[in-house]
């Protein structure tokens, strides 16, 4: 199989943590629900792969995301398989978080808003109700010795509001980071950014006090921006990013079939230039694979077009 | 019709010129023969987009490239729109660079090969053969008073050969520039290089005196890092930057459909990061959608595809 040419340069990061987020934000997004048994082999097949840290599912009530309905038996079926750190959840509410821990989840995640109409849309509250239904969830999580990701969506842009003052962005994410969370996913959920959007709002929440070593970042490849812009962060020093494996997923606002991220498109980025991240991208390719085969069409990733089939 | 968020960050270009290569390269890598009247009309629009810079077509033998066996009827049609140095053509040859003189072309380009394997496909000659070919094209052009590109394919990896030493690269471009050509593209014609290969190859071109502005870079999106590698080789300094409206053409010797940069995407990340260019994207978008309703098929564009019908 093909590889990149590694020709290695100063100024960016020795490893970077890709956090896989494929089958929780990538199958939320599926209009058919994906059986069981197919989300813990897809689940299995990346740790595999070598992949550190896989979002799993999210604790949310059915009647919102019938896609992920089958949270505790998809754990129940995992069993041991990457237990712990390496394998968060999303919790929307204090009683998804109830039901995490009930199982043993030892990493969580929320989901916050940058705006207040998706705010609105998506918790059917205001950014500041949003923070008040958060602080315990966050509280209890902690106490209970959960490492806790707080996510932000629409950074760069909004499909109703338009354009996001970055003072915005970062007045709401000092409120969730000072209510004890452990990182901060930065989201361009209609993938809008381009690079210097990146490099400023990484730069006012520097100095505000949120460093690179507590963001992670997370870009839609709608506008064909998400890969320039994950190379802009880690010339900030940011070391996690968020990618889905296939390119699974996306904004069901956004009218572009395109989503999230391809991991193995990170990953041929990441390989070229010698950054290590752990992952065989020959068995995500075929992850992906047998992933589109499961979902009866073929992957938007660029490097799984290129290479699935290739020696 | 949405747009990105204009947030600048130094260290870039406050202009950047696009090559823009659709009719050409793009055209050429077509099954089908575009109707010679649908070719005018695409360059047309395309220079009433903004776009400084369209190559137009390419004087090479008809039996070599059908697609582009209208070469003379073609600037017919076209007439006085955007004579000059705005609509350079490709010579593959002596024979190639009389036909375009004899039409008043005032802007050509050869194109040659960093990896004797593609030179012995491409041209059937060995490397120094090719140089040697080139000699006299370049030579008379000049004479002529003629602007001279020369291409320098699989810069980044070959479908062959494999890895390609940077070395090599940068001793292929020294001999044609030496020539006396006026400006350098760098071709990834299979798209495998990333952004740390990029930096490297410019560093080592600069270092023997082809500095970033004799040189254009052409990325191939076939693994997802065009857009990655442009802001790359903008970084350090390049301001010319090859690419095709909707993202026509490829190269038929890598696997995937998709090739070349699109105009499009390269255009929002440029927009977002305040660098001028002089095109209007809206323009570009509604040309991408009926040129793709000429080819019959749509558009491989991440912005086309989110833009194209929004208000």
């Amino acid at each position: 199989m093909r590889r990149p040419q590694r020709e290695t340069v100063d100024g960016l990061p020795g490893r970077v943590t890709i956090y896989e987020v494929g089958p929780r934000d990538g199958l939320q997004n599926e209009k058919a629900v994906v059986p069981v048994e197919v989300k813990a082999e897809f689940v299995r097949r990346l740790l595999a792969a070598g992949l550190s840290t896989v979002e799993t599912t999210s604790f949310v009530p059915a009647t919102w995301v019938p896609q992920l309905a089958d949270a505790e038996e998809l754990l129940g079926l995992l069993g041991d398989a990457g237990r712990g750190r390496t394998r968060p959840v999303l919790v929307p509410n204090e009683r998804g978080l109830d039901r995490a821990l009930a199982l043993g989840a030892e990493a969580v995640a929320i989901f916050g808003s940058a705006t207040e109409t998706f705010a609105r849309k998506n918790l059917n509250r205001t950014v500041a109700e949003s923070v008040t239904m958060f602080a315990p969830v966050v509280e209890r999580a902690r106490a209970e010795g959960a490492w806790v990701r707080a996510y932000v969506s629409m950074c760069f842009g909004d499909p109703w509001e338009g354009e996001v003052p970055i003072a915005q962005v970062v007045d709401v994410a000092q409120r969730l980071m000072d209510l004890g969370c452990d990182q901060l996913s930065l989201g361009d959920t209609i993938g809008v950014g381009t690079t210097g959007h990146v490099q400023r709002l990484l730069d006012a929440l520097d100095a505000k006090g949120i460093g690179a070593d507590r963001i992670g970042v997370h870009f839609h490849d709608t506008y064909g921006q998400a890969l320039a812009n994950t190379i802009a962060a880690l010339r900030h020093g940011v070391t996690v990013v968020d990618a889905s494996t296939g390119g699974l997923g996306g904004c069901p606002y956004a009218k572009s079939a395109t989503g999230n991220l391809a991991t193995e498109d990170l990953v041929w980025a990441l390989d070229g230039l010698g950054i290590e991240t752990g992952v065989d991208l020959e068995a995500l390719v075929s992850t992906s694979t047998w992933m589109a085969g499961q979902l009866g069409r073929p992957s938007p990733s660029r490097v799984v077009k290129a290479l699935a089939g290739s020696d």
